[in-house]
């Protein structure tokens, strides 16, 4: 294999069809940005958006604009905009509460649904807010099920006859690896077993079709790939042809089939809107459409193929330029396996990441060890790549990084 | 009793001890609004607040902003600010998710860690999101459960050694009764029987002791009398001497002790952190200091001297001006009994409704008959209660408000 060079990263940016869509965002200067599957960047347009929002909708409108301004169709208004993103039909998916909220609605509806099995079956590397919220569950139930962690590889063999529920990370946040999504649900759908997809590293970052692998159930951060904003809100999909029998147990007023009739008993909503649960958060969901308006006319496809790409460079620039520094690789080398992440163990990652985000290349650091590099196709270059492993090597061969100040800081997934 | 004239109000408005608070906000010329219990109008400091937040500390701090700009406090930072608006001590509110998810994360709570009783005691008339609430926890946890709902009056009399918990909204949605607080409370607490309050038409209306009646656990809004924003988030409060005890089960990895350690098992903060969930809603917080923010350096009984003042002045001048025209005031004549609103009933409520909408007196309007106006002292002058009387009266007289044209609008609480 030939060296690659910065001149080669610089002629494939030349060539990227997503190349105009960096001018979407309001990128900082000086920023190479790879947590991008932490926090998604600004959009250039949120800024006008969220202030017409505040200051038109909200301060001129008043109550008026819950219709005038279509507050009220806000959460699925920004669904819409995501389905074609994960290969969902129209009115499957709703905006609104975290992605911990919308994971325990999904999750306690089936549950209390359903009296089959006793085991509910997760990934032992599963995100931890998604293990709490199934361990907060099973206590609120009275303990009659257990919680059954099994290694990524170890899933389907962990789904069985005593299995009430599954609950899966598509991408895992730590390593990059991706679960075999259409083989996982196929299992389930012929056991009759409930599966809620989680897909926070996912939606946005590698191609789902969540109608033709037969996906009844999912949820998803709006903060991370979808560009939605500081805690934006998380999204809920249930299959068109699941809604019917679904049963909401998390019942506020908003999945109420007429909220504003004020009846006295509860009667769900027959569409999507079951989702829903409190009064919707508009301000945030107006960051949250324009954050999904980035990917506008852009398919899953030409994403996936600048991803791979990405960290197919990312790789080989570890290989090539880093391989006496003690890095090792830990997100899968096959692409069929691996989201758009890529992630690096070191014995001094914390240190290494600092350093690197002090020089503008901003990643981030999980214990023990860890460093990701959020790989995002929609205003990354390939240059950015070659920068960003040039700034690793050259501070492992001058031992810039270990210097006290490269010791404190930390950041949020 | 002599009567009231414009020139009466006006003088009242001079000696208003909160006129200057009237400059906090940004109202619309032209508008009278009636209806900040349903949405708080927009603090003149929110449009920059929240465009920085947006503009500066996403666009430029991107994921440093977690700890740069203290998103990663302003739960609790609004919690601190709304504390002594409601007689709460520090450290022992958090804002975030909706009031309908706020509300099912105490009563799951409270539930899951007692086997007393099997009743859950509310009002009939209770806001519908919070009966529909708990009639989904019911279903989920196996119908052990009753739902018994009481009239406002005969509440206290269904809590008995059957009551396995208390769910009441302090200040009714509709009329504007107000329970007893400080007897229900001590009722329960004298029984063992846990109780929660939502504070929806309550906090920023009217004066609340929150340590002093011994309340353990509410939740309320942030969009109505706090000002907060479209949606914004509700707060939960649990007493610091409740905190030990509370075990949350909506275990999102917000309430972990150690959110960012990833750790395997869950263990609950030890502090009114364990009321979070998910990641905060940074956008909309920032909106909901803001809203608090408009209450700096005001006391509760000052508010709540004028708000009765106002309610008092509306009553009168129906009594004066609208005796001949079929409308019936429904909230409590005794302060000890009301809130902060009027409500009317009118045969032909919508419609008048809808005129007075047109001529700029924006209250709302409650199937059946019901006219909602929300008094609230930051802003409003007695002169309007009195404008807003004059205009009822001259589309009494002349029959203005009987035009097709008054029929379509809606509005949302």
């Amino acid at each position: 294999m030939s060296t690659i060079d910065r001149a080669h990263c610089e002629s494939r940016d030349l060539d990227d069809p997503l190349r105009h869509c960096r001018d979407r965002f309001s990128l900082p200067n000086g920023i190479v940005y790879l947590d991008g599957n932490s926090l998604g960047p600004l959009p250039k347009t949120a800024p006008e958006a969220v202030s017409r929002c505040v200051s038109a909708e909200w301060g001129d409108g008043l109550i008026s604009s819950w219709n005038d301004a279509r507050w009220i169709d806000l959460p699925a208004r920004a669904g819409n905009l995501l389905a074609p993103l994960i290969g969902a039909r129209p009115d499957e998916i709703v905006f609104g509460d975290s992605t911990s909220v919308s994971l325990f609605k999904l999750a306690a509806a089936l549950l209390a649904s359903s009296s089959r099995g006793k085991n509910i079956v997760s990934e032992t590397g599963n995100f931890p807010t998604d293990i709490y919220i199934l361990e907060g569950l099973i206590r609120l139930l009275g303990g009659r099920h257990d919680l059954v962690r099994a290694d990524m590889g170890d899933v389907e063999a962990a789904i069985d006859d005593e299995t009430a529920l599954v609950v899966l990370t598509h991408v895992n946040y730590r390593s990059g690896a991706m679960h075999p999504m259409a083989r996982i649900t196929e299992k389930c759908r012929s056991m009759g077993i409930p599966l809620i997809w989680d897909l926070c590293h996912s939606a946005g970052a590698v191609p789902l079709d969540l109608q033709g692998d037969g996906i009844e159930y999912a949820i998803g951060c709006g903060y991370k790939y979808l560009n939605g904003g500081p805690g934006a809100p998380a999204f809920t999909y249930i299959r068109t042809s699941s809604q019917p029998a679904f049963d909401p147990v998390l019942t506020g007023w908003f999945s109420h089939a007429r909220p504003f009739k004020f009846e006295p008993d509860y009667d769900p909503h027959q569409s999507i809107a079951k989702a829903q649960v409190g009064t919707p958060p508009v301000i945030a969901l107006t960051g949250m459409v324009e954050g999904l308006k980035t990917f506008d006319d852009v398919d899953q496809n030409t994403i996936r193929t600048k991803s791979l790409a990405l960290s197919d460079l990312f790789m080989a620039l570890v290989d090539q330029e880093l391989s006496e520094h003690g890095f090792e690789i830990v997100t899968p080398r096959n692409a069929d396996n691996r989201g758009s992440q890529v992630s690096l163990v070191h014995t001094q990652g914390y240190a290494i990441m600092q350093y690197l985000i002090a020089k503008g290349f901003v990643g981030d650091y999980r214990e023990p060890g860890l460093l990701r590099f959020g790989l995002t196709p929609l205003y990354l270059r390939f240059a950015d790549i070659w920068d960003c492993i040039a700034c690793m090597r050259d501070a492992m061969e001058t031992g810039a990084w270990d210097r006290p100040e490269f010791g404190e800081r930390k950041t949020v997934t």
